[in-house]
């Protein structure tokens, strides 16, 4: 049988993968990132056991990306993000956290308890 | 070569087909379901040519579907919406719009200008 | 620090959410349902980790559902598929699985070495 | 009442938003590039009045891309295929096509008749 804790880690896992291939595509803009993120946090905050998501958007990264093309949106993808997610699963509780790692978005966690 | 009313009716599928495809199976709740609609609105609204997008939640569908599960949340898809979609292309203007018929989502061309 | 073992059920929850949340919407009918599953296993597949990606199609449940409706064709969703996946993280294999259980589909940790 | 030059145009439209946000962020490599495009023109094919869809992989910008990053994967975005698709509504035929233009993906109709 596995462990709460690994319970819980499958489950913050879970909540990542959703959040991200989910939304890894929406156009985004600057005007429009604060409701792209507040939706991503309000969504995956359904899922069993989550007891909360964080979206931060990384703006200056956003604008760099802008500055380059010829358009003023772009499609959401992990550069544009920092990603915070806690997990309670019976008394194990996980955090997680999408963060960049050069140059790249690693999921990773961050503490189980 | 296109008519500027053709050019409007490819690039309003467009937004449709973009709306639909990014964001149904997203996790949907009684709570989270306005800043869902706010998110897909804006979200759309970047592409090229998209004077507006209004999506309505549909909210005793997605009661009755609540009432039906286990879950206090369920997957974003047409049942629960009824879009409306506005594109300006040089002199043309297009509304669609997707409506329930007959219980199933149907994306349609309300007005060619 | 998490163990190996917490890591592989962490990674393992990212390739469902992925595969769930990548591919929810898909237009899928009987003649198109096995190319669906092969890309499905073959995208996972590559994701960090991931030792084998198994989707198997339940064509009952789709037949049953294109029966009740008009066209030939449904959006894809957890009750038209079974998916076993197996992560290796360092000394430690994970297997999961996505079945229906009273009529909603469950994710579930089958197995943590 | 629309044309049915604008009615195919419409649903034409409608198949490359679908395609292009329900497939992109999917995981791909050199490996499993081929299923994924098998998959999106099988789906998309099932949707009403779509007569054909072809995927073509470019697979030398995806090699370039993966020659770039530490991994032997990416993700599913426009720079990565070509697409046609072909509509008949009615008396009308379209085809359209997405192609690169100037380092941006462009969805555009390419004859209506």
């Amino acid at each position: 049988m596995p462990t709460d804790a690994e319970q819980a880690c499958f489950e913050a896992g879970i909540k990542f993968g959703s959040l991200y291939h989910q939304f890894a595509g929406t156009p985004i803009s600057l005007d429009s990132a604060d409701s792209l993120a507040t939706a991503m946090e309000e969504a995956i905050e359904n899922q069993p056991y989550c007891e909360a998501v964080t979206v931060e958007i990384r703006r200056e990264e956003l604008e760099a990306a802008l500055s380059e093309g010829p358009a003023d949106y772009t499609e959401f993808t992990g550069r544009f993000a920092e990603v915070e997610i806690v997990v309670d699963y019976e008394d194990s509780e996980v955090v997680a956290r999408m963060e960049m790692d050069d140059g790249y978005p690693l999921m990773a966690l961050d503490r189980v308890e």
